[in-house]
C-alpha cells in the first residue's frame, strides 16, 4: 500500500523526503517517473497534476490536494471517486490575513500617494479618515474570510462579509446568497475576494459588480482586492475600471492567466498593487505535518476534515 | 473664570468653536490676540504655543496639551506650576497601531521589492517568512505601545517590548531599564520607536544602538521604524545606515527638523517610507469630547487622568 506525491510546479524529491520523514516505513512513491503499479496505490498528494493520474489508481482511497484551492483539480475530467482532502493549515491562514490587512492599509493610509509624494519630496499631509469608517467587504467566509474578518475586525475597520449561506461572526455583518449581494455591494468601499474558484464564481467580479460598490466612501473610490483565485474577476474589466476611476484602487495577488504576461496592462496602472500569487504560501512542513495526522486518523477512525465538495466546487 | 486656546499650527478659531459647542455659558479666550486679563485665565489648551503665555496666568489651574507628546511644552523654561494633562485619546491610539501595523507589514511582505518588481514587470516569488520568526521590539510599552504590541501579536508576530519599568503584557515580551537594553536590541528585527521626547531619550537611537540590532533575522537586516518623536533618532546616523546596510530599511514618520527639508538626504534613500508627521493626527473632536469631559470632573471631584509628570518628562 503506497503513497503518490503526483506535484507540479514543486521539486518532487522534496516532497518524497518530507513523507519519508513523517513515515518511514511507507512506500513513498512518484509522479511522473516512480508510480511502479498503480493498483499498490491508496492516498496521494497532487498540486496541478492531471487528475487521469489519481484516477488510473483502482485502488485509491484518499486524495489530498496541497493548497487552499481545489479547482486546479476539479476543473479536469478523470476526477477519482474518493475523497477528496483540501489543506486548512493556521500558517495558511495567518499568511492570507497578513497579506490582506497590508493591503487594506495600504489604501486606507494611502500609501500609494505618499510614496509619490515621496519621490518628488513633497511634505503634506493628507486627510486620514478613521478605520471605522471604512467599509470593508469580504466575499467568502470561510476559515480564511473569517480569519481576515476578525484581524480587519481588531484593526478598526468596519467589517462585512457575503458568502453562499449566513455566518454568525461577533461583529461581521453577515449578507448571504444572491438576495443579498448587491445591498452587500452597496455598502462595501473595500472588497476583498476570498472565494473558491468554482463554476458559481468565475468571471463574478466584472464591470456589473464594480458598478455597484460605494462611490461616497471616505476613499474617494472603491478599491479591489482579491487574493482568492484570478479566474473569479474579469481582467479587462479590471484595468478599464481602475483606468476610468470606476475603481480608486486595487490590490491584486491572482490573475486570470499566471503568471501575469509583461504584456498585461494591469502592469501600467499606477493604481494597481500586483504580487505573484504570494499572499498565502503553504508552508511544505506544516502541510506535511497536517497530511500525516489526516491518514493516522483516517485509518483509525474513518473520519476527514476539510472533505471538499466535488458537485459544490470547495 | 476664562478658557485660553493657545495654539500654533492649528487655526484658533475652530478650536474657541470646539470649546464654545461643549461649553457655550463659559468665557472662551484666545492667544495672541483675544487674551484679555490674565487674570480671569483657570484654564488652557495649549499646542507649541510658548509656555510663557501660560506661566503669565496667575491663576492657571490646569494646562492641557493638545496631543500625546508633550515635549513642545516641557522643553521651555516658564513652565506654569500647574498640572499639564496630556490627550490619550482611543482614536489616536488607534490610528497609531494601524501605522505601526501597516510599516512592519510592508517590510515583513518584502513590499518594496515586490513594487520595484511590479516597475520592472517581473513575476518572480520571494521567500516569505512566518510572521512568528519576525521579532519586533518596541520602545515604550504606555498606552500606544501596548495597544501597537497587540495589534502586532494578533498578526502572528514575535514582539517584546521596553520601558523604564517592567510591564505585564499578555504576550509580550517586556525589558525594562538600562541594565537589559542591550538584550532587548540583540533580540530585535524590526525596532519601532513609540518613546516619548525627553532628556533621556534625546539621540537615543544613533548608530551604536542601531549596531545591536539582530543581524541572523529572517528579513536578512534591522529595520527602524519611528512613530514617536524625530529628537529621539539621529537623522545622520540612520543615513549613514540605511546606506552602508547597517539597516535593512526604515519607516519615519517623524524627523530632527519638521517639516523634512527638501535637501535632506534621507529622501534619496530607496530603503526608506517616508511620512510627514501623519502616523496619528489627532481628532480635534474626540480631543475636545476628552478635555471638556476631564474639565467637569476635574471641576466635581479635583481628579486628572494622564497627568504630566515633569521631572519624568511624560
Amino acid at each position: 500500500m503506497a503513497l503518490l506525491i503526483a506535484v507540479k510546479g514543486w521539486d518532487t524529491q522534496t516532497w518524497v523526503a518530507r513523507l519519508k520523514a513523517r513515515f518511514p516505513d511507507r512506500d513513498i512513491r512518484s509522479w511522473p517517473n516512480a508510480v511502479g503499479n498503480p493498483a499498490d496505490i491508496r492516498y496521494a498528494l497532487t498540486w496541478k497534476a492531471p487528475a487521469r493520474v489519481l484516477s488510473d489508481c483502482p485502488n485509491m482511497e484518499l486524495v489530498f490536494s496541497l493548497g487552499a484551492g481545489v479547482d486546479h483539480l476539479l476543473g479536469q475530467d478523470d476526477l477519482p471517486k474518493v475523497p477528496i482532502v483540501r489543506v486548512v493549515d493556521p500558517d495558511l491562514t495567518a499568511r492570507m490575513s497578513e497579506w490582506i490587512a497590508l493591503q487594506v492599509l495600504l489604501h486606507h493610509r494611502q500609501h500609494l500617494a505618499y510614496a509619490a509624494q515621496q519621490r518628488e519630496r513633497v511634505w503634506r499631509e493628507l486627510e486620514q479618515p478613521s478605520a471605522g469608517d471604512l467599509r470593508v467587504g469580504i466575499l467568502g467566509l470561510g476559515v480564511l474570510g473569517a480569519d481576515a474578518a476578525d484581524v480587519l475586525k481588531r484593526l478598526g475597520f468596519n467589517v462585512a462579509g457575503w458568502s453562499r449561506s449566513k455566518k454568525t461572526l461577533e461583529g461581521i455583518d453577515s449578507f448571504a446568497g444572491d438576495a443579498e449581494f448587491d445591498a452587500f455591494l452597496a455598502r462595501t468601499d473595500v472588497l476583498v475576494n476570498l472565494l473558491p474558484l468554482t463554476a458559481e464564481t468565475r468571471g463574478l467580479v466584472d464591470r456589473s459588480v464594480l458598478e455597484k460598490l460605494a462611490r461616497d466612501g471616505v476613499l474617494g473610490g472603491p478599491v479591489f482586492i482579491n487574493a482568492g483565485r484570478g479566474g473569479s474577476h474579469v481582467e479587462a474589466d479590471l484595468v478599464a475600471a481602475l483606468n476610468d476611476g470606476t475603481l480608486k484602487a486595487a490590490s491584486l495577488d491572482v490573475f486570470e492567466t499566471e503568471p501575469l504576461s509583461p504584456d498585461s496592462p494591469l502592469w501600467a496602472c499606477e493604481n494597481a498593487i500586483l504580487t505573484p500569487h504570494v499572499a498565502a504560501d503553504s508552508d511544505p512542513e506544516a502541510i506535511s505535518d497536517y497530511i500525516a495526522a489526516q491518514i493516522l486518523r483516517f485509518e483509525a477512525d474513518g473520519t476527514l476534515d476539510n472533505r471538499v465538495d466535488p458537485a459544490r466546487g470547495y
